[in-house]
This record gives structure tokens, sequence and C-alpha cells, in this order.
């Protein structure tokens, strides 16, 4: 299988390194605009090809797949390309700038029989997949809410806010863990430097029992990526800072003998053990690209796909009509 | 000073304990409609006279100040009775359940020339204090956000929900520590347990470049009481469930050159030394209860004095308007 | 039953309190040297007896057992005369100055038919039982190690040196946990403001696998009170300055493949899930109490007996020995 | 400048990596026994010279300067060689196995006029020369202890204990911050696995008030790497398993008023503000690689030569002479 690689900036150094570490895939070309990111490249991959163009990419008869790893205002114009010649599509996140775009990448994928896969690469992460197990097994019972913190000193898009740069970890994260679809966004936030919002938040409604928040934050001087998953049974507490113990679950919660008047209520708290599993610490992004791979191989649809990647997009669009409403509640 | 205590249930006994550590300052009467609360006053003060009416106290003679300590559905009747027999009011947080009870409580005792002081311990802990000092200094330049968190496992109201049991503590220190007036609220929610708010989130709006954030949670797995202040120059974190080193000021931020256009933006981060101060470890509520009396023989006016109180209780009341109309944005 | 207390110091309030919460037992004398210590007996208890004379307690006809919960250099003249008069003995640790003061009191508690209790109140912490019985259910397999760090930034004691202030916690937490006994100990320290040693290092070696070590200290800035525990199977960290997950059990080790030569050692790591128990909140000092009074009415004879006291002095015998030896290797 | 290294084991590629890196210096050839290890360098840097006879390395004539990155047993006999055929040499930890290969190879590159650096990292990272600094200033006083403690779950050499694994990283580190020598050494250790010890304690006197302590650990359930130095004035832990805040001065101590008597000592505690300094997160392997060759053009004596190195192996040792004769201790 052979990979070209459409931008070569902050992210795209780990996605030539991890195709080209799998056995039978090769990146065999690179674009940029960037004539020292090109040189980087050929430093230590003398043999791969450099362009600055990239249409030598997307109308390569070589390339089997391309990887867009470029701002998300590009992503549209290079994967529709990319698909239109017959490539199979691996993107960054979030998929697109708006849904209507990754609505019309999606209808062509599926025209041309081509795979589209959005680089949700924390769903790889021996973290994610653990948590994901455990919810999958109802350990949690039935979910109360999803609390998510992703603050850090850090300014790193110049072209979209925020919401747009941190959420999408969290967002594809919630989309992949819990099988309800949410109903609504609001979003609040501030812009102090350049225009676009650098502290934001974000709660998420669902129809059923579960709420759903994220704090977002460029001018926090700790770093934080916390989540807290509520439930009826146990709770859990996701700490990717960590070095060990990412997640902690425990067993306490609250249980309620008497439901027949609110003065009535006889609340009792429940405290148990606690039990934080081995988490694997395998390279996210080495999986994900390897199952890329696989799904193209084997004609398999993968979760993180280009609806997956739209859910996100929706989310992000919502949140952004709602910032423009005064923190309107915006329907999904 | 003789003080009357209405309500001896959970805060109750610290209250009685602190007006009896003053220093010319007694309880004389204690209220409660629970005979097995005014036992346990009898056993460990034995002195203390012990009623089941509160009339007794709000008129007795012999007693110059009264502290409510009761559910906030009650404050306003105990405290106007307090006031109209000319008795100085010490109230438990929230001042009252309506902005309306806040400002005929304020009137009454203006007419009167009484005092009342609102219990916002917070505002009399070494934190906070010490918090004051840097933020009035300008160490921390133009503020930009105030976020805090404060979850917990913890059902502890029947009557109110998480907002009003939870946030009047941040609420009365941003309003301690912040000179702006809020502008307005956002609040959203979910109940799980006995139809009250029991996960909150309220995003505070100031017409300056200030955004300020509240997470509550009554059902948290662990405990976090953080509260994060950035500001231009220095960003502080302050961690209240830490013993020690409960703030740290971070010499952190951002500093942009180039302000002629987005992707010309040069934006450079700032990095230096952490501090954390020494924070003094006398009891809160010992110092909050010295300087009610004090306030009352030198005829000063609290901080926490009623007008205080009220401007908590409008952005709870905004909090319960904004949940009530699907997070919609509610003017102060 | 009726208890006599000698020294209202720093931790005689508190034996006062949990020996009068005690259901059908009672706190009817208690004595000091110093008139403000018994000034404020008598405001607390207004009922207990306070007397400046010791013999007052250890003769009195309606005394039961006497605590003695003075300076060390005392507790043998005081719980001689309190054996002699046969009263039964609850001793602070440790136990006594020397060995032979030890063994002389235990011969003297024999021939009464009295029980000595010593306060190695740590055995009666919700962590050291919650340990001992994965210890007892060997959870941990074959103990390789004990190595404890207790360091605070406090010079409490004027007449001993740091080991033999802190350093009887944790034999006695050692000598509870791990049923071989020490074979040998090897000790050094420093003194730096009054002539005691301030710093000190415990080794204490065992004729089987496990090595045990102690690092006391009333030097450090910072309060550090943790024990590991390495067995070959799982591996504990007690870390009794968390107010949660105070003992995490790890499934973590070492497996050695083949032991035909160092150079041919095939060693593998074994790293599996962590485990925080539940730990029990309930008072030591309250359970520890109770047990003294339930072991003199059914004639039990406590885990903490003079014996075990015994133990624990004599290896604080052999530090001071090492100690003055440069370091010596004593047996026990 | 041309490089050879000789060994490209665990951490020979980060040798090979830094060397590279400096403008003007290149490694030109890498030797080790392990074919896969010789392919693996040529993989990454295709220009290499690889060969498997140390001898080409030490003889070569276009070498200016030999890394040695083998096991300690071999360090004196390649760096012999290649001193003797007019190369600068740099080593890694420890320097030699013997205090006596030590002392002629410093002769020998005295004689030659040639520079010897050992590998002492931890001196080139920004914790450290920031404490150095700390401790030049004076801002800590008169030193009282040095506490280390740095255990985990690894068993990484096959042929020395784990005191020559782990300690030479905190000895280095003591030499260098400390300006007093020691005069003995006290070790003990056990040893479960393959006869070497992987547990061990070591005490280090000083003739003036300092003590120091060694806490090494193969296995150790959690990574802990904390160095506590404590010192008259002011006192200071360097944690460097932290991401953030490894270092930080806490403003405490301890104050005698009296010292005219034990019992007469009026002992106060001094507690003020933390400060958390930052620190340089430069790899500290590029920076001594850097000034090694920095020492050879202008001829300067790396703060880390050869009789640093010496004193380093001097201790181990007097460790390992402890150790066989049941604790006793060794002088200097």
């Amino acid at each position: 299988m052979n990979i070209g690689v459409i931008g070569y900036g902050y992210w795209g150094p780990n996605i030539v390194r991890n195709f080209n570490n799998i056995e039978g895939t090769q990146v065999i070309a690179v674009c940029d605009k960037n004539q020292k990111a090109l040189k980087q490249v050929k430093k230590i991959y003398p043999k791969i090809n450099i362009v600055s163009e990239c249409r030598e990419i997307t109308t390569s008869k070589n390339i089997d797949a391309v990887a867009v790893v470029t701002p998300v205002s590009t992503h549209y114009e290079f994967a529709r390309q990319a698909l239109q010649n017959g490539k199979h599509v691996f993107v960054e996140k979030p998929f697109t700038a708006t849904a209507a775009q990754a609505e019309e990448l999606i209808n062509l994928a599926e025209k041309k029989c081509l795979k589209i896969m959005v680089d949700h690469t924390f769903l790889f992460t021996g973290a994610v997949r653990k948590i994901k197990q455990i919810v999958d097994e109802n350990m949690l019972g039935h979910l109360y809410y999803y609390d998510s913190t992703r603050v850090n000193l850090g300014l790193f898009q110049h072209d979209v806010n925020v919401i747009w740069d941190l959420a999408p970890h969290d967002f594809s994260v919630m989309d992949y863990l819990i099988d309800e679809k949410p109903s609504a966004v609001v979003a609040s936030g501030k812009s102090h430097i350049n225009g676009m919002e650098d502290i934001a938040y974000v709660t998420v409604h669902f129809t059923n029992s579960i709420i759903a928040h994220f704090n977002v934050n460029w001018l926090s001087p700790v770093k934080v990526r916390t989540t807290l998953i509520g439930g009826e049974k146990k709770m859990l507490v996701w700490n990717d800072v960590n070095a060990d113990e990412k997640i902690k679950v425990y067993d306490k919660g609250i249980e309620v003998k008497n439901k027949e008047g609110i003065y009535n209520l006889l609340v009792s708290y429940r405290s148990g053990d606690m039990w934080a599993p081995k988490v694997e610490q395998k390279e996210a992004l080495g999986l994900e690209t390897e199952y890329f791979i696989d799904c193209i191989e084997k004609s398999k649809t993968p979760i993180n796909d280009g609806h997956a990647g739209l859910r996100i997009v929706k989310m992000l669009e919502a949140c952004d009509k709602s910032l423009q409403n005064d923190g309107k509640t915006v329907n999904l």
C-alpha cells in the first residue's frame, strides 16, 4: 500500500513515521508548501519523494491512499481531489470546516467505494479502549454525566477557536463511548488574544439522563486533561496527564431508599474500593494507521469513518452557532 | 454581646463554638425543633438556654444578635423577626430564597440601624484573603477568567439544587475578588436523583474581558475544589483540597507580538517560576464571627453584608431562570 | 470500669476523650504537674477529679486501670506503681526506656494477673488493619522488603532522639505485619540542633529474605509517611498522608525465567492492575481503648501487650547501641 | 571532530544522536558485537561506519574521541586503548570497575594530554544546574542533610548490583553540589533475584554537619526519584518524576532560642512561602556532549572529569566493602 501525505507541519512527521512502520506499507510522497519541512523529510527518509504541489499526490497513479494533515480549512479540497482520483483518504480532525463538506465527501467516497478515516487518535489510546470496554460491559451502569476538562497554555491554531482545536478530541471520545446521540448544544466563550475564543465551555444535552460538559482553555497555567464519567453503579476518572493510573474506577455512588417525597428521601452514599486497570501503552497513531490499512484491505467500515467525522463537525458547527447567539441552545 | 442561635444541625455547632470562643461574647440560647440536637447542646454547654420556639430567641430582651443557621427557605422569616425586634443578624448562605426577601431585610436593617452579615465563610479563609491581596496588588494584571470546580459525592440538601448548595461559596469569592459586576448568567444542569439538579454548569459574563465559569456536582467520585484565575501577567491556581500549597501563582502567560492579522500573529509563551505563598491556617469561621462582633461594636459595614448576600441571591435566581428556560442567557 | 490518667499534655486529651466515650467506662481522675492542663480538664469534664500527685491515681481504690501518658523516662515508675496496686496499665509508646524495665513490668503484671497494653495506635488504624488482612491472606506472597519513611518538620521531643520518637510507630507496624523476628539492626544518624539525632536511618535484617528500612527525620520541609511492602507476587504502597487511597496494591513484579547463570537470566516485568481497597475511617484510638477494656473484661491477651512493647524497646535499644558504635550491626 | 562510539545498546543511540547533532562534530564509526544493533545504526545513519571489532575504533586515524558506552567491566580496557592511541575519552558511568583502574586511566590521560569525561548526565539537567546555583548562592545556608530515593521496577543490569546501577547518578549529583568530601560509607542491602543486591541503603558520613543517605531499589512498584536537601536557612525538594515543578524551595526551618539545656530549648518552626524556580528543559546529554567537545577544543577541565569519576568509583567500592562486611563503616 503506497501512501501520499499532504502536510508536514506539527503532526505530519508522526503520520509519516507511523505509516512507514507498517509492514507492506510505505509513504512514497510528501507534499508541503514549506521547503524547510520538505528538506527535513528528505533528511530522515531519503527515499520519499517530496513535492510542493498537492495535485502530484492526489493524481499520482502509484498512490493508494492519501493522508491529509493540513489546516481544517483545506481538508475538503484535498480530500475531494484524492477521492475523485480513486484514493482512500485519512484526514486530520476535525474532518471538515462544515457539515455540508463532510456530507459531500462521504457521498463521494461511497460512490467510489473508497474509505474515509478521520484521525480521531484518542479512540486508539489504551485508556479510551479500556474505558470503552468498561462502559460496554455496563460496569458503570446507566450513565449520568460525561465531564471533560482539556486546558493548557497553548494557542496552537491561528484559524480556528479553542473549541475547534481541542474539543474534537473529547467530542470524538464521547461519541465513541456513548451510544445515545446528543440532542442539543450550548456554548459560551471569550476571546482575549486574537479574536478567536481562547476559553470556552460547552454543554451537550441528551434526551435521556446524560449531560455532557467540555471545558477547553488555551490560557491555563496548568495542563489538565481529565474526564469524569458518572454512572448509576460506578464512576470513572480518566486523567490523561498521569503517566500511570490513567483510569480509576470508583465503586462509589448514591442510593435513594424512599422516593415518596423530597423531604423523606433517604439518601445514602456507597463507597467501596478503587480499581485502576492496566492501560496498554502502544502508540495510538500506530494502531490507528494499521487499522486504516486493515479497513481498506478487508473492506471494513472504520469506527472513525466519515460519518463519525461528520457527527463531530455538526457539534462544532452547533457550538459556533450557540457562541454567535449569546449561548442559545442549538438543537442537533 | 449575647448571641442567640436558631438552628443546630450540620453547621450550628460550629457557629455556637466560635461565638462562644470570643472574649466578651457568649451564646445564651439555642433553638431547634429537634430535641436530640438540643440535648447535645446541653451536654456540651450546660449554661446555654435551649428552646424549641424561635420567638423565644428573636424576642428575647437579653439577646443582642441572632445567628440564623437553618435551611434557606426559613432565613427571611427568622431574620425579619430578629431585625424587627432590634437584633443584629448573622445569616447562613445563601442569604435568602429570593432577591425580594433580601432587599426587604436590607431595608429593614438600615431603618433600624442594625447589621446583617451573611455567612460567606470562604472570604475569611487564609487562602481567599491571600488571593484577594494578590489580585488587589495587581500581580495577575488584567483578569481574563475565573474558572471554578466544586464537586464531590454528597447530596446534602433536600430543598435546593446543587447550584444553591455549592455555588454560593464560589459566587461570593468571585464577588469579593473581582470588582467588576457580572452582566449575565447562563446555567445548564441535570437532575438524576430527587428532581433537583445534582450537576450544573454556570457561565457568568462580564462586560469587560472576564468570563467566569462554575462546575458544581453532587455525583463526583472525587473531591475537587479548584479555582483557576487567569490574568494578563500571571495566573493563579487555588486548590482548596491540598493541605499545603493551596495557592500557586504561575509566572506564565502569552505574549502577542504582531496584531496586524491573524496569520501574522507571533504568539510566544512566557513561562517562569511558580510561587506558593504561605497561607494562614486560622479557622475562617472564628475570624468571621469576631469580625461580626467587631462590625457591630464599631459600626462598620461588613464586606459580607446584606448587599453582598443580595448580589449572590440575584445570581442564584438568574441561574434558576436560565435552567428553567433551556440555558437561556439571563441578564443581571 | 474506672480509669485514671497520668499526664495531660499533647496526647492525654485524646486518651481521656476516648476512654470517656466507651459505654460503661469513665475517666474518674487525671493527674498532671501542670495546673493549666488540669484546669483544661476541669473545664471540659467538670466531673473528673484532678490531682497533681500521681500516687493519688496509682493507689486509688476506685480506679481499675491507669493510662500512663507521660514522657518515656517516667513510664516504668508510674506503670510499676499502678501494677503493684493492682491496676491494669495502658502505656504510651515506647513502652519503657530500657528492655530491663519492660521485662520487669511484664513479670509484675503476670504475677498479679493484670493486663498491660502499649499504645501502638497505628495497629488500630483502618489502613494497618487492611494491610494486615492483605498480608495474612498471602496476597503479596513471600515478602521481600519493608521500607518506611516518616519525615516532617517537628522536633517534638526534648528527651529522646528521632528514632525513639518516630520509629516506634513503624517498628510496631512491622512487628505486627511480619511474623518473622528481626535478627539485627544497623542505625546511622546525625544531630544538628539539640544533641539528639534529628535524622536517622535504620536497617533491620531478618534471617530470611526480608530487609526492612526506616527513614525518620525531624527536619524535612515536607510531610512524608509512606511505607512500601514488596512481595514476590504483589507490592503494596501505604501512603498515610493521603486522605483517600491510602493503600494501593500493585499487581507488579519480576519474573525470572532462566536461573542457570547471571548473563542468561531472562528477567521479565509483570505489570497489571492497581487496586486501592476501601479503608475504614473509625478513629484508631477509639478502637484501641475499647479493645483494652475488652481484653480486661474477657481476659484476652492484647496484640499490643507488654511483650509487643518489649520487642519494640529492644529494637530501639539496639538502634542506640548501633548509633553509639558508628553504625555497627547490633544483633537482636 | 570525529567520534567513534563503542557500544550501541540501551544508551548508545542517545550518545550517537547527540554527538551527531553538534555542528562540526560527527560520529563516523560505531562498534558493537550485536549485528542487529549495527543494522539499526546503518538504517538511521547510512553514512556511519559499523564495525564489530573495537580496535577498529580505538586505533582509527580519523577518530579524535571515543565514547565508551558498554558494561562497566569493559570500560577500563576500551578507554585505555583509546587513550593510548591518542583519543579523548567519553565514558559511561560508573567510570570503571575499580578505583585502581580509574587512577591508571587518569594518569594515562594526563601523560598524553587527553581529556576524560565521565557521563554523569544528571549534572547537565536543568534541575541539577538550578540546584547547584541555589546551593552556591548559599540560599539553603549551612547544609544539614542530603536524602535521595531512586526506586523503580527494573533489573536493568546483569553484572552489577543496584548500587552500582542507580547510585552513581545520585553520588555524582551529591559530589557536584556539596563541596565537602565524604569521610565514610555504610551500606546494607539484600539480594532476592540473581545474587546481586536489588535493594540497598547507603549512608554517607561527612566530617561536618552533613549526613547523606541513598535508597536504591529495583523492586519498587512505583517510580520515585526524590532528593531532599535540608539546610539551616531553607530546604529543597527535587522531585525528578514531576513534569513540572521539579524543584521546590521551602522557606522552612527550625529556630532554637535557648541552648542552655535540653529541657529549656525553645524550638520554634519557621514556615514561609514555597518557590518552584523554572527549570530549563534542554536535553542534558545534548549539553554534556557539546561541553565535551568544548572542553577538548578549549583545553578546559570538565566538571565531570576522570577525578570526578574516580570519586564516585571510590564510594561504590566502599559500598561493596561495607556490604561484604555486614554493614561495617568504611572510611573513604
